[in-house]
């Protein structure tokens, strides 16, 4: 016997890994799998219209090998003020300008708040999450800025903080474009075809062709001179 | 008819004020009362043990003559990690060093984004929460720097912040010892007998008078040169 296999592998480190069932967090997840996490995905059941999302969600994080995947419930709908998750307000079908009336009202401060307790938890002081500043919607929560206040908060806010043992907020798709995600994506195995963005997205999952969201992800996997595997529904 | 009949009064301004059904947050909405807020209080179900603090907050808000009272649930005790959502962890009934077991991981930063996406919705820019740095339970979340640390966050993530609209988090009770908020909010004319500090309080909202929240309000009172109110059990 070689003294080579007796070394024992240390268990791989754990990260808690935001998944919405859309394209930008499957490829967050992928690339987390790839750097060798043991990924524990959490997704979010907040009253958002497109429930599609968190089935796809489900599919996704087994089919990429995450160790588990947790479904926190809670009602933003509660709070109202948006169209993703006020059946009131319409979702546009043409770009509009300033901040769109799809912004959740600090939706990925509650996320990240709710994912860094988890990791606390978990003891995971690696966090991931897809947040793009490139080919986005315009939401304030998505800009490098935000992120980096919610870094500062997150050492203050925990007991692994207080500890001296950071949790790092990791964006690894932060400064790429929509078609380079995509790319990236493809190259690490991603089934494009299993996630949902769209924002009105039938039971399905199928897709309007014509919301904010879809149009970005056209746009990238035409710049990512890729087929668009998108599940479009009828007009 | 005298011109200053004609005046019309502006419309109180709008605040949040976070309502655990505790003595401290007691006292603060009775100070943003007393301040001519319109106050829409904010409650979170997010699988505590001692649920009789929800009933407790829902009296005093009502008695304390807010302008709405909302409820939002979600599922802290399906992440685990703390005595006051986990059955299977003890809540200690002597003090104990460091940061206890009491803590809920990263619970102040969840309630206070949830108070943010309200606050937004509501066009109100102020946040009242009674986060106290002296007679507290030295837990990370309840420090000057991490409240610092939001207010910037809250900044950057809101369409609000964005639009040059600050959303102030107010923390009237941070350096204020127990027995100060006791005089403060009995001054105000808080009926303390209807708030429920104890981390193990029974469905009729008595207090163990042991646990770490009994001990630094029995201290208050005490201090305060005031009768202690408070519900006891019988041992």
């Amino acid at each position: 016997m070689q003294s080579s296999e007796l070394q024992i592998k240390p268990p791989p480190k754990k990260a808690v890994v935001l998944v919405s069932g859309g394209l930008d967090s499957a490829t967050v997840l992928a690339m987390a799998v790839s750097q060798g996490f043991a990924c524990h995905a959490v997704s979010f059941d907040y009253g958002q219209r497109h429930k599609a999302e968190l089935v796809a969600a489900a599919a996704l994080v087994q089919a990429m090998g995450a160790v588990e995947h947790k479904v926190i419930k809670f009602d933003l709908a509660g709070i109202g003020g948006s169209a993703l998750t006020d059946a009131s307000l319409a979702v546009p079908e043409h770009p509009t300008q300033g901040i769109p009336v799809t912004y959740v009202p600090a939706r990925n401060t509650v996320f990240l708040a709710l994912a860094l307790g988890w990791a606390e938890v978990l003891q995971a002081h690696d966090i991931f999450i897809g947040i793009n500043a490139v080919d986005y919607s315009g939401y304030p929560d998505c800009r490098p800025e935000y992120i980096k206040a919610f870094q500062v908060l997150a050492n203050l806010a925990t007991r692994a903080g207080v500890e001296g043992q950071p949790t790092m907020i990791r964006t690894p798709l932060l400064s790429l474009s929509k078609a380079q995600i995509i790319q990236e994506g493809t190259r690490l195995g991603v089934d494009y075809s299993r996630t949902v963005s769209c924002y009105t997205a039938d039971d399905q999952g199928r897709a309007c062709g014509v919301c904010d969201a879809c149009r970005l992800r056209m746009a990238g996997f035409q710049g990512a001179g890729l087929p668009d595997p998108t599940h479009y529904r009828p007009i």
